[in-house]
């Protein structure tokens, strides 16, 4: 294949014969679309990925946004490849015709997302958080505001940005500091500092919309008293055109690790006086509005992971057949040829772990994807609360789970090409170093693992929790009498079983000891995690299963290769992460116990 | 403390405490020093690292070398660095009294350098391959070669490279292409081109001593068919004055992800019709000289991973001392004040994880240098072979081990300080970056696993192997009736049957299918790697266990933290590896059948 970002099998395979995306179709929000409106988009995506976002994505990790002249300078290839995205409509692939949208289902949506990101994930980002930022104003904004700020933004002309983080507070946002003080015409000023602020500043689009937290003066202290506000780099007047410069300054860039061609920033807000804003939603009640984004770039961000991941992968794959080093064990005479890498076991190894975390890693973003079109279009409202209440229990999984293990791929990756894999000579060193960025922004591991143990699993009353599980047993019971699944479905029911146990234990501690319940919630959420991809690797396995006795779309090739990767994440690394199915039961307090002045 | 490459407690404490090096000065070889003396080297040398080392390991990383008109321009600090290492004796601190140098024993030299590496690993890399060259020509050359290239090294005015690698071939050095034609004043005209040549061109040192793995007319194909030439630069006169320059080119230089401050170069030998060399030991007898090399190498390799992962946790562990964030999970006032990172039970286990691998891998490289000592310089013969066999064992051990999970810890480092750890303001994403070489270089994992479990484990009829099997269980007996270490020596306890029950399955099988008992190669040096480091951790909380019960020279805080992250390490990391004994001990074939075409 020439592009290197996806395996176009494995995304129609996924799509079509393991999550079932035409049923789609019936819901009557799509029924104009078919399966072949939803290929379109996709090979237009690749397209745009492949032959715009893929190219400059080594320059402008080289040749990253510099602070000139009081303005951000960003190389062109940047503005050039966002506004083919914004001319083929792919911005808006979502959003309602009416609306200038194309109104595909998120599933297809999001894959067209995910392929722009394998491509170039620093460039993506300027379009992503304007999405993201756009479907905010869309669900909690006024008329006006929708079509003042989400309109715009919608059609690329103007771009959006999240402000949450501030240097003294990180993940802590209760405490803090900005200000918004009422004004008599129904706007506010606000005044405050924002810290890693991505795409905070730039020349790329018309305007630049800000959706800024910061507190009112009557505010209650904590998470409670956080208000959130639209803040437009230029003002935005009653016809549509751009006003005033807002008092939003630039502060300076950060210079990252990875992820280089997306701009991180210091804003400060009001330094002259006060930035004009405007309250989104209720006051006080900020955060609500903001997790809405939130969520959204949490998923976001695991797609993101997983595509980098991906595109590794691929580019391990084929540096492993076309590079020939060494022989086999057995050959003892050093004059035969030498063989492809792939022909070594140690290689085979690294390549199904990667092609198991990166293949699993997408089938849960796309699974993920699914549950975003049923909850919102599902005829059956209790369908709809279901997916609902599944998504919002798989959010940090989706969020932390790639960014953990298609992070580990990259390294793999590099691993497969030796010494030239450490180089910038080659591209999986980047994704490497882009991807790094994913287990902490949009809330750390750490975080993610007390919103699943703390808050996630025991919600609704464990409603959710169970569903999950129901969901797993049905795959179970399906699996037990099929003579190519049972070995794997016997591994996943253990595991299964072993989370139960450990989720009652704690979920029974929590009441009398939060602290230690929670202590190890992290470790609690790799386990969940790998239940989760371990359920949908067997799912993977029974649509293959099928595929190979059906005589499915794809070749035989490619669904055995399912079943060898299936049973390589069962065997090989299922049980990982469960071998410390003691140390959570018990609730152990080692960590806890560590006195400070100990290290 | 100011300095944050090593904790000065622990150093003692490992060195004087665990390992009780002060037993080398009964040796004759040491027999002039003392603990006074070990204490002034490692004093001097920690003192050069934090103010002569340390303050331009950024720099370099910023502004690596560069090819200009002909020659590499590399910061001026990197010669001033280097001069104070020659000056103070350092780069000699184990050589002889009679050659200048410290007579120091290896584990003390071994100090020294980590803590060089821990401060700037890329300037340290020209002086290590140095010292490393050195000792290959002082183990296998003549007395000529001797004088005329290893002393000048010694005395810092040549440095040394080694040049293994070709393009084409990477691991597989049976496959080299490079000639060595003999002339007949007893020299070689070399030809050809080698890659990632470290330290292959620059403008440091007087004159660079290249070690060259070429192959005789006569040569037999494959690894026994490669000798080794010495190919300085500058030819060197008989009075040691510098003559011509020799026919070796600089082809380009290779640009890294970290480790940036060490060049990586391509170089050409022979372009101009052949560049002479000198036969090292016998004709194709080159890989044993070089394996002294590069088993000196990997060890160095091992000790520079713990070095950074080291200074890694000492500054996430300040960070975390340092930065409030959040509040308990049981405090329910936002109103406050906002608590140190450390106290968060998450932060506890990120900080604790790095403690338990770097120290875990200091006490295993040190240890190493103890079987140097004694292999070298133990007055009983049968000490010396024990010691000899036993580091040849540990030595893929040494090198991956800490690769794996000192680099680890570095990935902990960063998330610890969250987002700002990702930005290049602040030195732990450096650290990640330099320390990924690691697992790369001088035999990758994948090689390191089948020197183990192919070659190590069973060489001399397993006899090392068992005298490693026969010092753990000492340990075992004699904590099993102390009631501080009991359940952690039955833990270790458990993981020594598992290892030695899986050894023993896959070397039965090593005789029949080779290809599959060292499928899982890898996998089984992982268990085999925590074993090592457990065992050590054991003995390291028996040490602190005395200074608690005896007043030990440090305070009881450090004892007691030795204590708690032998618990973490033996609860909380040992079991992982050995969630996977069925698949080894199965030989389990799912890496083996994954046929080629179904990736």
């Amino acid at each position: 294949m020439s592009q290197k970002i996806i395996n176009t099998d494995d995304l129609a395979f996924l799509l079509y014969e393991m999550l079932d995306i035409e049923r789609f179709t019936q819901f009557p929000r799509y029924e104009d679309h078919s399966r072949d409106t939803f290929d379109a988009a996709i090979e237009l995506a690749l397209k745009v990925a492949s032959e715009t976002f893929a190219p400059h994505n080594r320059l402008c990790d080289e040749d990253e946004p510099r602070f000139e002249n009081g303005k951000v300078v960003i190389r062109p290839e940047v503005s050039e490849a966002l506004a083919v995205l914004r001319d083929t409509g792919l911005m808006a692939a979502s959003q309602d015709y009416e609306r200038g949208g194309m109104q595909l289902p998120a599933a297809v949506a999001q894959t067209c997302i995910g392929l722009i990101k394998g491509a170039n994930v620093s460039t993506q980002a300027y379009a992503g958080l304007t999405i993201a930022a756009c479907n905010l104003i869309m669900a909690h904004g006024t008329d006006e505001q929708k079509q003042r700020y989400a309109e715009p933004m919608m059609a690329g002309r103007f771009f959006g940005t999240m402000c949450l983080t501030e240097p003294h507070a990180g993940s802590s946002l209760g405490d803090i500091k900005s200000r918004a003080i009422p004004q008599d015409d129904g706007t506010y000023r606000i005044s405050g500092n924002k810290i890693f602020i991505s795409a905070g500043d730039h020349e790329l689009s018309e305007n630049i919309v800000h959706l800024v937290l910061a507190k009112l003066p009557d505010a209650p202290p904590g998470a409670k008293g956080i208000s959130l506000f639209i803040v437009p780099k230029f003002l935005v007047n009653d016809d549509g055109s751009l006003g005033e410069r807002n008092d939003v300054q630039l502060a300076g860039l950060i210079h990252k690790m990875g992820y280089r061609g997306t701009t991180s920033t210091m804003l400060n807000f009001g330094e002259k006086g006060g930035a004009v804003g405007y309250l989104v939603g209720e006051p006080h009640n900020g955060l609500a509005g903001m997790f809405h984004m939130m969520n959204e770039a949490r998923i976001g961000v695991g797609l993101g992971s997983v595509m980098l991941g991906y595109t590794g992968y691929l580019h391990a794959l084929e540096y492993a057949r076309e590079r020939t080093q060494g022989r086999g064990l057995a050959e003892r005479d050093p004059a035969t040829p030498m063989i492809p890498l792939v022909q070594h076991a140690d290689i085979r190894r690294l390549l199904l772990a990667q092609k198991a975390f990166v293949e699993g890693g997408l089938s849960l973003c796309l699974f993920s994807s699914t549950l975003v079109d049923e909850k919102k279009h599902a005829p059956d409202a209790a369908a709809r609360e279901e997916a609902a209440g599944l998504l919002d229990l798989l959010t940090p999984i989706v969020k932390s789970w790639p960014s953990q293990f298609c992070l580990e791929a990259n390294s793999l990756a590099i691993q497969v090409h030796g010494g030239y894999g450490y180089t910038r000579e080659y591209p999986v060193e980047q994704f490497y170093r882009d991807n790094r960025l994913n287990p902490i922004h949009e809330g750390t591991h750490g975080i993610q693992g007390q919103d699943l143990l703390g808050r996630k699993v025991s919600m609704a009353g464990g409603r959710f929790y169970q569903s999950l599980l129901t969901r797993i047993r049905a795959t179970l019971s399906e699996c037990a009498n099929v003579a190519e699944l049972k070995a794997n479905a016997e591994l996943l029911s253990t595991a299964l079983s072993t989370v139960e146990g450990i989720t009652d234990a704690l979920q029974a501690m929590k009441k009398s000891d939060p602290d230690r319940a929670l202590a190890n919630a992290y470790l609690y959420m790799e386990c969940f995690g790998h239940l989760v991809v371990g359920w949908l690797w067997l799912r993977q396995a029974q649509a293959a299963l099928r595929g190979l006795q059906n005589g499915g779309e794809r070749p035989a090739s490619f669904y055995q290769g399912k079943l060898n990767a299936c049973d390589y994440f069962l065997r090989y690394e299922l049980p990982k992460p469960l071998a410390l199915a003691e140390v959570l039961r018990s609730a152990d307090r080692t960590t806890l116990d560590m006195p400070l002045d100990c290290f």
